[in-house]
């Protein structure tokens, strides 16, 4: 079989040999337990610490405001169960978006049935939430807005600042999912007014099995798991120290591109505008094929890994499949969904039809992704949908 | 700075190297999400479901049956809430023991400020639960009846069978938490009639951030993570895989000690074998120590690792930092409960005086633990207690 041509970052990336380096003495080596008091013990709890300022530079945080997590999935469901719980006898309502990750909007579901009121904001065609329905839906009982920053299906980045602008005029919480877009565009929790921010580890070619939850200072919140009291009680569980080091190790490696820290801003950005570049040249390329509609919006607002378009008249899985036989791995939406036959939340809200949805696939590059291996996809895509066209049902 | 000795195994273990080997691919090659359809998220899957088959046969279960988590809180905290949201309409009371870890009993404190009813069944001077006691305590409320399996800080290991005749008796179900047990001792869910069992991997010399869940086919519990329906809807996350490759060699390197398996009968049950030897080497030595004091039982009721002593007019904390200043790692009790001046409420709950328990020590050996450190231990134990008595105010 051919070598993988792997267009799939979005569900996942390849973890940088300089983490796996960095990881490497927190298994047989430094295996202590954090919370023991004699010396294995300290040397794992200085190497999380290391690791947790790491992280919070990167978003312009204050180290403390840190807590780890097993992922992104544990961090927004932490965020959404745990403020409602301490909440929920004065205030009961989550405002969120309609295009958020499968773990936030099942979250809110949970939640509704334990007496929550859940608000999913509309998005336009390019997937941006309108800031005056925003406005309208915030009122004296809600408890935080939770709105994903780049969208993991069709890339659109959310301006955080406006969001934030809202949420702090209006007195509410402001939560953003940031798993996708973390390193990619600038986050900054003080000019974004975040209270709370979900980014993980294994999209950023660190391990998976960890991430990070930022809680700004004040903020009190139910812990989803209760034990031991770590993490400022909010958090229970021995840390996954060799995880935390990776992650934090894929962090200082990508430095935090346009981050407000000059500091990080060295090879990081390079990778970034790489991708842009491939991405606009995947983008500008693919749409040459008649019928093509790009999903998301183009330039800066636009994370720079994510191309996701569809083809008139072809079923997105069979391109995918076709494109397989060529090497390449791409999706037609997001992974945890891969085995679902439903039209894509996200293709729906931004308006298409369901037969639109299904036409549709994602492509997710990285910062190992070649020039050649785009060359490639450009060359073999058009030859596939000509083919898939003249034998569709659908034409 | 010596080379420290680590006899604080029951925090945390040292990854094998083997499981380090396991592992490896799976960071930078075999990096794709089980959930992708195609060949690099499938490598991922198939891999993941080797493993997920190795520890269900090493406890008698099915392979659909285990699920996998971040670890032992989050497995523990996700039995207890799940079932308990899944069945409060109808029943509300959980049973459980005050021997607990603080994950279990922590979440229970929390259920009982959502409407849960809570039975912390006592302990004799051993540690066991009281079968009567228990036999009473069921009743048409209650949920489930959860029993730490081996008993993290004075490793008794109770017995299941017993309970799980009582709890199939009562038509309620059976939760263990086998944290400290797994591999050391023999379990299997037919013969204890267990309904769910938490695993962990940091405690067997797999990686940290890892746990399962064994759920028995057709039992109904709410998912703590929602999100994307993995792990049959009931833990959703990208999964870790290379921690779960690594967990799964780590049970197959342990060989399931008396495992009702035939097959998983190997080297692992000598390592066990050599454990009991020790820790019956360091408990009749410590034991000749004057005014010394065992907790927890002795033989085949205790883990093969673990010894925990109380000895009079001393503090734990001063043996243990004397101990680390000749290079040994021990404890005063759990890791978690370690930053806490709290007498331990384990040794409170098998009689002991505050005095009595913070004058305790927990040492915990592991396979790679030597005869030498023993006889080194054993040789420079008695002249730190005869100083400390010489020194203490508590004489």
């Amino acid at each position: 079989m051919k070598k993988p041509i792997y267009f799939d970052n979005a569900a996942s990336t390849k973890t940088d040999e300089k983490v796996i380096e960095a990881m490497m003495p927190y298994f047989g080596e430094k295996f202590g337990n954090a919370s023991s008091v004699h010396v294995k013990g300290q040397e794992a709890k200085q190497a999380m610490e290391k690791a947790r300022k790491m992280i919070a530079r990167s978003i312009g945080a204050r180290t403390h405001e840190i807590i780890f997590t097993s992922g992104g999935t544990e961090s927004n469901n932490l965020v959404l169960k745990g403020l409602f719980w301490e909440n929920y006898l004065e205030k009961d309502h989550i405002i969120t978006t309609k295009i958020e990750h499968d773990c936030v909007l099942n979250t809110c579901k949970w939640l509704e049935k334990k007496g929550g009121e859940v608000t999913y904001l509309d998005v336009d065609n390019e997937g941006f939430v309108d800031l005056e329905q925003l406005k309208n839906a915030i009122t004296d009982k809600t408890i935080v807005v939770s709105v994903i920053h780049g969208n993991n299906e069709i890339g659109t980045i959310q301006d955080l600042e406006e969001i934030g602008r809202v949420c702090k005029e209006k007195g509410t919480l402001f939560h953003t999912d940031a798993c996708q877009s973390y390193t990619k565009t600038p986050l900054d929790v003080k000019r974004d007014n975040l209270d709370l921010v979900t980014l993980n580890s294994h999209k950023i070619h660190g391990p998976k099995g960890v991430g990070a939850l930022y809680i700004k200072d004040g903020i009190k919140i139910n812990a989803l798991f209760h034990g031991g009291g770590h993490e400022r009680n909010i958090r229970s569980g021995t840390e996954n120290i060799s995880g935390i080091v990776g992650f934090a190790k894929s962090v200082e490696i990508a430095n935090t591109h346009r981050s407000v820290y000059p500091k990080l801003q060295n090879k990081g950005a390079k990778d970034v505008e790489r991708m842009e570049k491939m991405r606009d040249k995947l983008i500008e390329e693919i749409l040459k094929i008649e019928n093509t509609k790009l999903n998301g919006p183009r330039g800066e607002k636009r994370l720079c890994n994510n191309i996701n378009v569809s083809f008139n008249n072809v079923e997105g899985e069979a391109v995918g499949g076709y494109l397989e036989q060529k090497g390449f791995c791409t999706s037609t939406g997001s992974a945890c969904a891969s085995h679902s036959l439903e039209t894509s939340h996200v293709l729906k809200s931004i308006g298409l039809t369901p037969v639109q949805g299904n036409s549709s696939i994602r492509v997710s590059i990285s910062k190992f992704t070649t020039d050649e291996e785009v060359d490639f996809f450009l060359e073999v895509l058009p030859s596939i949908i000509t083919k898939l066209r003249r034998i569709s049902p659908l034409r």
